[in-house]
């Protein structure tokens, strides 16, 4: 049993803002490289329109043709029904919905409000009933948002408590834009492992203001397992500019193992992967273990010593 | 009264790396610049030898000819009884002499063993008594060895021992080359605080493997409040080309203030003296908040939402 789940985000929330379409190929065999890795969750790609997302438009070919491997479940995001009818179709494993907590970004970013995307996800969730597919719902700005600033921590806490309402299976509580710090993170995750233990939390940092890291100790610290990340620490931003993005899978994945806390990932494999990612977008990605090596690396000593 | 202490060692620890000679001018115009940031302590050049460093040969004229501001200490790195006594000609407060812990990077960094190092150093003190000068020993390697690997603790814990029987003033554990785990800073924290509580301990991490700040939370954690950083993140590890270097100034204030913890600095005046690097050093810097803004900042909403 591993201590920690790695879901990986790359293929979804990675290449969506790449400024150039990845070919549908190359998704795969990235998507194919990774199931082998040991990550427990793939999310592969987003039903959402291909005007809203152009370079998701082949989601549902990228999710029929990769190698579907025992235990590595492959979720899509979805918008909408229709997105999750497109999904299931495809059979996916889980889904994973998204609203925002704070009203602006979800009125910029989803063009309702959050109570309309309640309603949705309602809908949503009734259709996966007797499904067998796992619903999970990602909740954007939980951590702050870029518009308002920092939320109360009952507005977000309000929010999970009408998704449990409504009955999805899992939340994952998004830092959207890299603002959250680990005491924040500490206090909210305490708070939602005290009111619901029976929820499966997952927790999505962004490496924007350097704190990725030291915000997945703090949330393990209070008790959450399952994270997602992003390979290569690929995604990004759109409102800060040379920040870097997603929390690195790699980087993530070798702090925990460096304390001797399973990841169930094989971190060879995934440095395999992750070298495939600057040929695939066509630029350098933040990750630094690739860049360094992992921590037991040794050198020769110099010749002259 | 700050909760925490900023050690800002870019003047030295940053700029003795840069592949050019930063002029004097510029130095005295940083270290000015950073004196008025609310930084505890600026460890400002070293007087190593000329040839063994030359980017840092003008550390006199540098000491010399900086504001002196009440309350911010400025302190330089020194090699042996040579550099000590030049350093204290030039009105130095503190004096910061430095070892290893392993033999093999004692042996290439230092060209003498750990127990030579101890001798100097024991020699270096002895100088201080009675100058009312404080006398800091930083271990290097103290968390890992780039040619060795991971020491036994033990063997981190008698250096100290030693140290402390010599009668140094403080104690820096430097992470040289980013190997580094939260759990291991946690577990070595625990212990030097446990044996040795009416030493100030100070902690040297580095970002190479993007665990800085989590490695400085853990101890910050384990009941460290000292800490080295380096304005912008500058500084490196000559082992691991395209690594990021120093744990950043910046990042690691914006992450404390976040979690309200006194650093005792004017982040904002921070931001200004760290965007003078750039222009500085000729190279971009990996400090992330300059780039992405403090964690407060909001953005306007789109015109079109």
């Amino acid at each position: 049993m591993s201590k920690i789940e790695i879901n990986e985000v790359a293929p979804r929330d990675g290449l969506q803002i790449e400024s150039s379409f990845i070919e549908t190929e190359d998704k795969i065999r990235l998507i194919n490289a990774l199931a082998q890795t040991g990550v427990k969750r793939i999310e592969a790609s987003s039903f959402t329109s291909p005007k809203a997302i152009p370079n998701l438009r082949d989601a549902a070919e990228v999710i029929r043709t990769i190698d579907r491997r025992p235990g590595v479940l492959i979720t899509a995001l979805v918008p909408n029904q229709k997105g999750c009818e497109r999904a299931l179709d495809c059979g996916v494993d889980e889904i994973n919905m998204v609203m925002s907590a704070s009203e602006s970004h979800s009125r910029v970013n989803l063009r309702m409000t959050p109570e309309q995307s309640l309603t949705q996800l309602e809908g949503i969730t009734g259709m996966l009933k007797g499904t067998g597919v796992f619903g999970n719902a990602s909740i954007s700005t939980a951590f702050g948002c870029p518009f308002e600033g920092f939320l109360p921590e009952t507005q977000v806490l309000s929010v999970v408590d009408r998704l449990v309402g409504i009955g999805v299976d899992g939340i994952t509580l998004c830092d959207t834009t890299g603002m959250a710090n680990p005491a924040q993170v500490k206090r909210m995750c305490e708070s939602v492992l005290m009111a619901w233990p029976e929820v499966p939390f997952t927790l999505h940092f962004h490496n924007t203001r350097g704190m990725g890291l030291a915000n997945a100790l703090a949330a393990w610290e209070a008790g959450i397992r399952r994270f997602d990340a992003s390979l290569g620490g690929l995604g990004g931003c759109p409102y800060a500019p040379g920040a870097t993005g997603n929390v690195c899978t790699e980087d993530l994945v070798h702090m925990f193992e460096q304390m001797n806390i399973d990841t169930g990932v094989h971190l060879d494999l995934l440095l395999e992967a992750s070298a495939m990612l600057p040929e695939l977008v066509g630029h350098d990605v933040p990750g630094q273990i690739l860049k360094a090596g992992k921590a037991d690396r040794k050198y020769a000593m110099p010749a002259n010593s």
